[in-house]
């Protein structure tokens, strides 16, 4: 099998890991990419099975997305929830009128007795998406936020209270009984392992928490490459820089370096972070600088070319050590 | 109390109970106006709780109902609908962006364990109808049409199937364990009960079918009219005429008269069909003739008016007899 077709595995979250995973999907065959999500924000709301980073990167992949937001569907409508309003219903968690459709459908096929996994592959291939997408696990897994108050949903605290109460702890609920996608345990013959930018604590973190996976990765002889979600200090998107600080981290694309220690072999810092080149070196990583940020379907392309190249060079040396 | 403010009970369907209901509330005050709504035809659907009956008299009460269906609201969008189609979902049941809230949030209450005329109650408040709308029953009563093909859901025959089988037999599953919403069962002081124009065989008999509905009715001194819907042979809406005639009754309003006999003491005929009148009179049913087409809100208040007149009528005459 030649190089480009042998399969990459991401790791993704919701909006960083969804523009990655876009930019991989255009530079990879179909077949050599699966896209494995974070589902332990999904959550019931409306009497709905919501699961919006699975949501995000589907929208994403299928050129669905909401440009400006990054969540939801271009060109939506908010009929239901204006209607909703009225009724007095919840409104804090905002479903637009074509991205409810979705809900609707998965919802159903779950109570049916379908596995998520199963809904997403068929949600996926209706959007017209050619690589694979699967959620981390069939199995629920919520993630659990302690601030001052006491323990929040994830929703609650990230939509909600918009990430206001210092986090504490992040723990996930059911991890620990959890099935990790089979995706997620099968290292043989792929060609790299991607930590996509998204979240570590949220987004990545629970992907880890699913028993076998972070063994799983921690013994592979894969390349394991992860893409900073942090530049110059601050999280591209979302709470993530404030998350470092709360948890006791350095706020910067070290600390999440850090974080990944024993699990990546590679880090791919932005330019604007190049002093942290040494330090993150030191322990044991190997860093790739580029242009992280991806405001262009051309920069997520260019980021995913770079990353690959980067995969493949880690292999080269890895085969040498 | 003078006679004005005395209750009305008002028997409904969907679209032209609903109708009538919105003219004896521009005539009646908001307090002497109760409408005891079908909810036989409610069913489960994407998940959802769906009162169609219920949903077409709030919203024709509150002035949202879409003039060109009956049901559904007006200035709707369909978008959640496009998106399903596009997922592969169900849409045979055509729900609307803003019609969607009111069955989502019904369906949240619900499952939070409110009843359903708690809901409707609230919902009702929230559309800013003034006067009284209450389900039939807050238990589960579900219409099946037996048909040559065998058992068929309500909605299954009467939306997915355009009424196209030919009808043998109704029944109201679990109709016999329903507990009357109280509204039915209390005729103390009322100023009179009025069947208004809905189909008398899935709309009217389902709430007949209540432990004690009928035999309260039979057995009142409260003056009972019935308004008739059927014109010149036809349907004014739906398959009330087909299935007078696929149930075996004359398919006419004397067809309706006879088999509300021992429920009414009064009828209103349309004035194309005053050549019943005496056949009418020949069960021993008084007979109004009157203009009963509601294309107007002014048709609607004229034969609401004209209704009450004659059930104003009838309780002089009862108390001579």
């Amino acid at each position: 099998m030649s190089q480009n077709t042998r399969r990459v595995l991401a790791l993704a979250g919701g909006v960083g890991g969804a523009k990655l995973a876009l930019g991989l999907s255009a530079v990879l065959p179909a077949e050599a990419l699966t896209v494995a999500v974070n589902t332990a924000d999904d959550f019931e709301h409306l009497g709905l099975s919501i699961s919006p980073d699975l949501d995000t990167v589907m929208y994403t992949l299928s050129g669905l997305a909401n440009p400006e937001t990054g969540w939801g569907r271009r060109d939506e409508s908010w009929n239901t929830m204006a209607a909703l309003e009225q009724l007095g219903g919840e409104t804090w968690f905002r479903l637009g009128d074509k991205d409810l459709a979705t809900h609707i459908e998965r919802t159903r096929r779950l109570r049916a007795g379908e596995t998520l996994s199963a809904v997403t592959r068929d949600l996926a291939q209706r959007l017209g998406i050619k690589c694979t997408v699967v959620p981390m696990t069939d199995s629920a897994v919520r993630t659990v936020v302690t601030a001052d108050q006491g323990d929040l949903a994830f929703q609650d605290w990230f939509v909600r209270l918009r990430c206001e109460p210092a986090v504490r702890r992040v723990r996930f609920a059911g991890a620990d009984k959890a099935r990790a996608n089979p995706a997620l345990l099968d290292m043989a013959g792929l060609r790299g392992v991607i930590f996509c930018p998204s979240n570590p604590f949220v987004s990545v973190a629970p992907i880890l928490a699913i028993p076998g996976v972070r063994m799983t990765l921690q013994q592979t002889r894969v390349p394991r490459v992860a893409v900073t979600p942090i530049v110059g200090g601050q999280a591209i998107k979302g709470p993530a820089a404030k998350m470092l600080a709360e948890l006791g981290h350095d706020v910067s694309a070290l600390g999440v370096a850090r974080y990944y220690k024993g699990l990546i072999d590679g880090f791919v810092l932005d330019q604007a972070d190049a002093s942290l080149k040494a330090e993150i070196e030191g322990l044991g990583i190997k860093v790739h600088v580029a242009d992280t940020m991806m405001h262009t379907d051309d920069d997520k392309r260019r980021l995913a070319a770079a990353t690959l190249e980067f995969v493949d060079a880690l292999a080269r040396s890895l085969q040498h050590s």
